[in-house]
């Protein structure tokens, strides 16, 4: 049953007039979305472009089955990499051959942040907020676990810019709060940093595709993001990283694999690292899931960027008023900040039995996503949600909370979730 | 034209016998081949299964497009690098727990590089030998430049065990040698290692699905491999890495990234590793490729090991001697060890003009792989390469070498090869 046809009242005229005059409305029809859900979790996996299916079925037949090896050349495999990079680098503000796509996010986090402390000489601090993206903090401390005398420090976001110092060689940040969807001021904090002399890398994986990002305006060194959110790349799609081009001579890798050599099949025994943006390659890139991340950017690069900027703010202010307008009196609190300007595509609210409430929802037809310990997260996504979408989630939500329906003992019943 | 229809003469009696009585005859139509080649290089790109599209369409269509982010537990997405390790475990002579899918190669040698010499107190030296697979070699020296004091040693092959000493931290060996396909005793070399309390680090690229592997019954204290050979796991694959079971306590990754921490929802700001081989995951699995690649492992594990060694060997032989009958005297020399006991299943030979002659085999039908400078390559794999696959190859060979068919200028300017 649709979710939609569930509810007993139709959708206000307004919420029906946003939809008719959403000049993204078309998009919707390139996605492949199931029926009968409302999907607010494209913040953690977007969903299925119409094209991808075939594009995956034409490189597996086609390119690997007919062409073999061959295709790594004829087919451009190999090129790939840079290819989709440059794609992306149009979404983020990034010139041509600033962008790679490569490995995963958390992969990318250690070869640039490993890069940014050798470049950094003397300066040992990586600094960051507590409750960023743990993969973040995680790898910071892995890298502080080998290389000499390395430390990761967190502050408070609002005090960033106060603790930054002479000692301070990276300030590593998510743009957007994976769990607040609070959005920092990148050009701000940049100019802070070089102020004192550090560099600052952004992990751009909850605001591209969403927000708009313009990172040599921001005079951004440093950057990585993810391929399987707003990007709609596929599950665990590969991750992209930039670098800015006046940095690349003087960075390197660690993580100085093959596809990162100057010359890749001359098979020397000493490595060289590529010109460019090429050396932060490291190992062969998992091919099909590269080419499925394609279709998604490509589908992204036909949506004008500050339309969907505008979409994001419109269909979150939405579903904060009406998740308030009855939630709030029956324990909900917005953990997210109220203006768009301030935070990403994505909001989320506190809730006494949050893991309880994203199960009753789903049970509903609500996709939203819990995070620990006691967030509910609903994901906005300009290219294929629409306003009645938003709309009928709140009424859900309403109707959830209203009704108590999440106070069942199974949905209370702690599982693993995503 | 089909290769071998192009050929004037008819495939003698005793290849034709070997075909109809090789018990492994039958997997050859469970992949999809083109027309008109001979493939001799799935030891750098395995063929494609023929029930991998499907498994694919159904991956993305169904589980992503249907399930979206409930399939990281509908559909197990989150204990495939588990499940597939458990499987390839099955192919190396591991247990269960042992094997996990994660990355590439050369994040997956990094990983365990890093955790070796962590664990090696005191020891400072990664030992391996020149000529190693590039990537190896690579990753041991972008190590070396964050990781203090350590170093990279090489010597060649046969002074390995002398070498070994107080400062060995670990051993870095590829099982079967990219190049030459010469084989190493894993057994002879890991206690050698063991005796001077050094650990040993095997990679399997080139001897997984090939050669028989029994990594426990070796004493293998840590390996690495990739899945696109001749695991048919598709282009860019992700890899694998193994860890003795007896050392997972002891050993941790670097690249502690969320996907190996013990509780990766719990959304901890502090980084714990998973109990067991779990804790070498670093970010989120590229999952399309992940389930190509469980497509081309479930396939090899129908066959028996001993049959696919077997037909290793009988089909490297066949070519090595109709190769040389005739090519030795017009310049082709075995770069392989003749007694497949010392190699794998592919063999090389030098000649002057190696990547002409690539060229001019390719024109032919016959795709084998050049390796810089001078060396040709051709990979015979049992699921699916004929014996008179190979006899015709060794025709073809005969032929482009009688008649200098690679003395052309444009097959002798060296081009971009993978």
């Amino acid at each position: 049953m649709d979710t939609l046809q569930s509810l007993a009242i139709t959708p206000p005229p307004a919420v029906l007039a946003a939809d008719a005059n959403d000049p993204l409305a078309d998009f919707r029809s390139r996605f492949s979305l199931p029926d009968g859900v409302i999907y607010l979790d494209g913040d953690s996996l977007g969903a299925l472009p119409v094209a991808t299916p075939a594009r995956l079925a034409r490189a597996a037949e086609q390119e690997w089955g007919e062409g073999l090896i061959t295709s790594w050349n004829v087919h451009d495999w190999i090129g790939a990499p840079r290819r989709v990079g440059d794609k992306i680098a149009r979404l983020v503000g990034a010139a041509a051959g600033e962008v790679l796509v490569a490995d995963s996010t958390s992969v990318n986090l250690f070869k640039l942040l490993a890069a940014a402390l050798h470049h950094q000489a003397g300066r040992r601090v990586i600094l960051s907020e507590p409750g960023n993206f743990p993969t973040d903090l995680y790898i910071a401390q892995g890298l502080s676990g080998i290389a000499p005398n390395v430390r990761l420090t967190t502050v408070p976001a609002d005090e960033i810019v106060a603790a930054i110092n002479d000692d301070t060689a990276v300030v590593m940040l998510t743009h957007v709060h994976y769990k607040t969807g609070r959005r920092l001021d990148m050009a701000a904090i940049t100019a802070a940093a070089h102020a004192k002399g550090a560099l600052v890398l952004w992990d751009l994986s909850h605001s591209v595709g969403a927000v708009e990002i313009d990172l040599n305006r921001c005079d951004a060194d440093l950057a990585v993001g993810c391929g399987y959110k707003y990007l709609n790349g596929g599950p665990g799609a590969p991750a992209f990283l930039f670098v800015a081009e006046r940095l690349q001579g003087e960075l390197t890798s660690p993580l100085s694999g093959w596809m990162g050599h100057a010359a890749p099949f001359a098979f020397d025994d000493a490595y060289r690292p590529a010109p460019g943006i090429d050396r932060f390659a490291c190992g062969t890139p998992p091919m099909l899931s590269l080419l499925a991340l394609e279709q998604g950017v490509d589908l992204m690069l036909e949506a004008d960027p500050a339309l969907i900027a505008a979409k994001a703010s419109a269909l979150s202010e939405l579903f904060i008023e009406a998740a308030l307008a009855r939630g709030a009196e029956l324990g909900l609190s917005l953990a997210s900040p109220g203006p768009f300007a301030d935070r990403g595509s994505h909001v989320s609210f506190t809730f006494h039995e949050a893991y309880a409430l994203c199960r009753a929802l789903i049970d509903r037809g609500v996709i939203g996503d819990f995070r620990a310990p006691d967030v509910v997260r609903f994901g906005f996504t300009p290219l294929y949600t629409r306003f009645v979408d938003v709309w009928a989630a709140g009424e859900v939500l309403a109707d959830v909370l209203i009704q108590k329906a999440w106070d069942r003992p199974d949905y209370r019943q702690k599982a693993r979730v995503t």
